[in-house]
């Protein structure tokens, strides 16, 4: 039988906003998906102009995300829409996919889930309630080797975790670029549409998340340290924090937007009593093994040696770089799968999305306080 | 207006075929493709089976090559296909990209162009004749930094150009899996199907092209030795080269398939008076350069210093890594708008179809005479 | 006139020592120092061995440390030693180095300085007193490239300085090899020789040492956690921590000794408003530079745009790789120069071991505590 | 008994010169040589200074070759020097070598050999006649992680060899230097003083002994491309060569002193059956082996895998980068044990010598004639 594309619908992402248009060139990659229908933006000039590029229907290039849920809810099942990619800024996540869930769609989100862990909390609920699909944009997890690199850790390669080191630098704030009038730095910068955490909810989520879910291991506690660099600036720019994770391993976390110079270094470490594994996303398809006994591997995308799980996750030979776009198509691939009732490989969702949002109020308490270790709870979700 | 996808017909690239769907990615990535129509295999039910896959009208999955041209021309031209990506085995690349072209179809054809310069000569002029554009998968040239290597160079960054030195390590034809099943192996190193060249012709044209393209200079004579190192191969697996290029720069090419445990490896230095530059295809979105008189600069994809050029070719920022696919539908988008008549970058085509053919047959020449240089007809197409 | 070497008397360092080998290939490189006198071991065989092996007179190969002050104090001027190598286990250095300032010698004394800050302090006072030089074996400021970065950030390359990130990863003692009878693991486990601190008094040390001298910041506040995750074992193997800086910038310094599969990978960043650098002693000959506005910068040892002060602590050509015997022997050379009064280049001394004791002293006091911060005291010695 | 340090002479490398600088630290470094005698420089005065720097004796400090054999003959056999370094311009190396031999010392010699086969087989039957021992300074050959890769080949891991490529780029040549007045310039672009080849018998030889050495295989016939890129220069900057070894291997080998921006990048890359093996002499202390059936390893001086071969030339444990100079002190430390008659390991010499004097006359006869391949003799040295 013929197979259909996936009908995606999109919030945001109007014309020149960068991860609007990487969710589109994410989902289109493998055919899973097509842009049907869209809420681009609230300039209505921007929002036809985006719709028209796309070469959608004009009648499904709404002018508000409350008219796309009326509109795409009355079409017939075999044309509306399966699922929405919430691309706004980070205050509308958690009401929009709260919305598009009770209107019966599927949910692409980006990250932060949400603004708070409550909100965290009752997209959880309406989830469970709904039985719909929830993804969020944990990018970083859907490259084939971090995959490699936590399927090695959960068969014991290493032995016991002993180090988790992660760190995302970037520098792209290094300058008060949010006061002079740069529209991505400014919103990510206001806390009433970033959220609590500046660079903490931007980017230090990515390495908690990634940093747990490849370990395997849940961060018990947390002692932080929270800066603002550039005068003026509203949100922190600049995180350091010691981890405390469950079984006994340490860990650092450095995440920063005003390490100049850098582009967008997300790098992690792990150590085990056996050995250790290194990834940096900069250059992706290579996963670094050192052993006590033996030498260092270099486990290659593609190469011999690569886990099976890993293996899925590729589209060509070894030695044919993929990249940024290939990881984040990975997960709206398995996304589709799931929504299909097909076999998947792992998403990150709710459970991420609420232990992020646990992570960043756990930072922000520490950070204020003068107390070494603020507790993550671990909460009912993993 | 509403703007609408390309349509793209295939022929070759059934399920299982690699490059095939690398061309289906590549053409997807910016949504300004979409496949239409195609004659995947002469096995119908692998046939049947790719065109259900891709989501396709079965009635625009062609039993034959033929039969898609006919049936394709005799649609309405707002529905019928614009162009035809032919993904087939060497030696029916220049029979139907002269009769798709003949036929009225713009054409987007693997690599080698043809089995023969005589060949690739009456594809020029069937070009020359119609008026449909020809492009050739010259993959690597799409590469943002590869473009960056060339306006360098073009505009005399490096000085006059003194050294190429351009290599592809494979090491997948090391053993001899040819003989043994494998059917990517089998018809590459068959002579009926692959051409004169083995190794030659699949990467050692690759290494060639860039090293012209890049230096924007044409290799004047070649001293070539060609190797068979696997027994009962039939076909070169090695081939090591010098170059003397106009202008008196000397270059050195290393293409082989039988370097075991190299992957892809296409790499690409060249030195002119004042400096040197390198670029390494596994990891694409770094190019090096080199000065007499000062410290070496790491230029990066979407990083400070890029050149336009270079910058037009990218989708992300600087950090998020840009790989194969991307550089290949680098190639398609431009594909789009030359035919749109828009505003569009460079794709390889027929005069690098040309220059490769004339490189293929003068290594061949050379291998098997004992003088020391034989000439490359510079002949008129650059 | 005829140069001649300056003659160095050595304690500790028996056949076998890593450490004194070491310090006698650094002290004969160049050609100006001799060893000229030894008690080497407190085992008179081995003592004697070592002594032979090393063409002494055996009149200069002492039983014990106290013979060899008293045996050289009464030889003549232009005989006896200048200076005195303490080349011991940890508890042993400051009341050996105490004694050889007292006894008129020059001292290079292995790190750390003391076991304790009162300890170090006594030191200083005898250098004080004595007029006589005293040099500490903080080997990896000798390197050129950390010469280069401490005078690019001096000079104001980098703008005020916002992060610091020092880490030092060795896996040698990730299995209980301390327990199970290796010598120096035994003896660097041990409190009563070690110290108080054990991965952080060994290697912690030097990473704080070289981030206050390359910063040019002293470290005022410290939040750390100190680990033994080997059982049984008795001092810290795995230090975190979280450091302040005078002037605002915010630093984090990771050292394990059970980083299983890490050899000796001690790396320094360090960002400022404007760009950023990075050094691992691995791989020592390079200092990677990143700007906000222009390409990152490969600063090489003997290569265009190296500073002259980086530039005198090197003994050839660019891409002739100088490792940790040469940036060792530059302590040594310097050594030698600033006792035969000409001019010297930078060499580490009282101060560096004043401030790490404090930091070892801080760091443990931290640990133990429930408060996030405790300071370090400036002292008077910066 | 007492150890004594073996005595060294010296010809040429007075102050300044950077080859005789390197052979006194190399020959210090293990406290094995004692530089006591020397002919430093035909210029008295800068004679006279250089063995005051380095404390001789100034009965020592000889005006002349001839006079330091003389003299040092003269002096009983436990005083006078027991070898000779020969670190002149290249066109005294045959005659000062078979003097010093015949005068019945010992000698260490700088590359090349001779300037010519001939000359080359002079000293080979002077080495012959007198017993004595015959060094050559092919430095590369003294670095541990090349004794690791020859002795993987040797052994067989890789399988049998197939390609083998090796370069060497400089680009100090880059702009006209020696007609400009740089010394070291001067001589080496000199055919009286350095011999037929410019970069071929500089760096080429390196390149071509370093590729029998490591490879095990005897290159059987060569051809060759030999270039002058700066005008006014007496003799090739660069050289391309094509290589065919006994029993089927092919090679490629590039040597450029006018790779702009290139350092001193001599690197060398083996593939056989199973395998291959990458070693760059400007991170030295890394080999990588490359797999068809499992990951790439890292091997690392001092880490686990290394074999014992590759450990006794190493003095520091893993993590601790040594270089250039210890690979020189690596042949100046055996070339004594085997003076001593202790156990020693290989050191270039009179067969590497000759080789490598076969090769520039055949790349020299080549590269003048029209023919493809022209042998090169496997004479009886090896």
């Amino acid at each position: 039988m013929t197979r259909q594309s996936l009908r995606l619908g999109m919030v945001g992402g109007g014309e020149g906003a960068f991860i609007g248009a990487v969710h589109r060139m994410a989902a289109a990659l493998d055919g899973e998906w097509r842009v049907t229908a869209g809420a681009f933006s609230t300039d209505s000039g921007r929002n036809a102009r985006t719709g028209a590029q796309l070469g959608l229907d004009p009648q499904r290039t709404y002018d508000t995300f409350d008219a796309m849920l009326a509109g795409e809810a009355s079409l017939p099942a075999d044309d509306r829409i399966d699922a929405i990619a919430v691309v706004t800024p980070n205050h509308l996540h958690a009401p929009m996919a709260i919305a598009a869930l009770q209107a019966g769609f599927h949910v692409f989100c980006e990250k932060p889930i949400a603004m708070s862990d409550a909100e965290a909390q009752a997209i959880a609920e309406t989830v469970q309630a709904t039985g719909r699909r929830f993804a969020l944009a944990f990018t970083y997890s859907g490259y084939p080797l971090i995959e490699e690199a936590r399927t090695r850790i959960a068969q014991g390669d290493l032995g016991a975790i002993r180090l988790v080191q992660v760190e995302y630098l970037q520098g792209w704030l290094s300058q008060p670029i949010d006061i002079q009038g740069n529209k991505q730095a400014e919103w990510r910068t206001d806390p009433a549409r970033a959220g609590l955490g500046g660079c903490l909810g931007d980017i230090g989520t990515h390495a908690f998340q990634l940093a747990e879910h490849v370990s395997g291991l849940l961060v018990q506690a947390v002692s932080a340290d929270l800066t603002i660099h550039v005068p003026g600036r509203r949100l922190d720019d600049d995180v350091s924090a010691l981890l405390r994770f469950e079984g006994g391993a340490r860990g650092t976390l450095k995440a920063s937007q005003v390490a100049a110079g850098e582009e967008n270094g997300l790098k992690l470490r792990i150590h085990g009593e056996r050995g250790g594994l290194e990834w940096a996303q900069m250059e992706p398809n290579t996963l670094t093994l050192r052993w006590l006994d033996r030498p260092s591997e270099i486990v290659r995308a593609g190469g011999p040696g690569l886990q099976d799980s890993a293996m899925r996750l590729l589209r060509t030979p070894a030695g044919h770089p993929e990249g940024y776009i290939e990881a984040f198509a990975n997960l709206y691939r398995s996304f589709a799968a799931a929504i299909r009732g097909e076999e998947s490989t792992w998403v990150p969702g709710v459970p991420d999305g609420l232990r992020t949002m646990k992570f960043v109020e756990a930072v922000i308490a520490n950070a204020a306080s003068g107390r070494k270790w603020t507790s993550i709870d671990p909460g009912e979700s993993e």
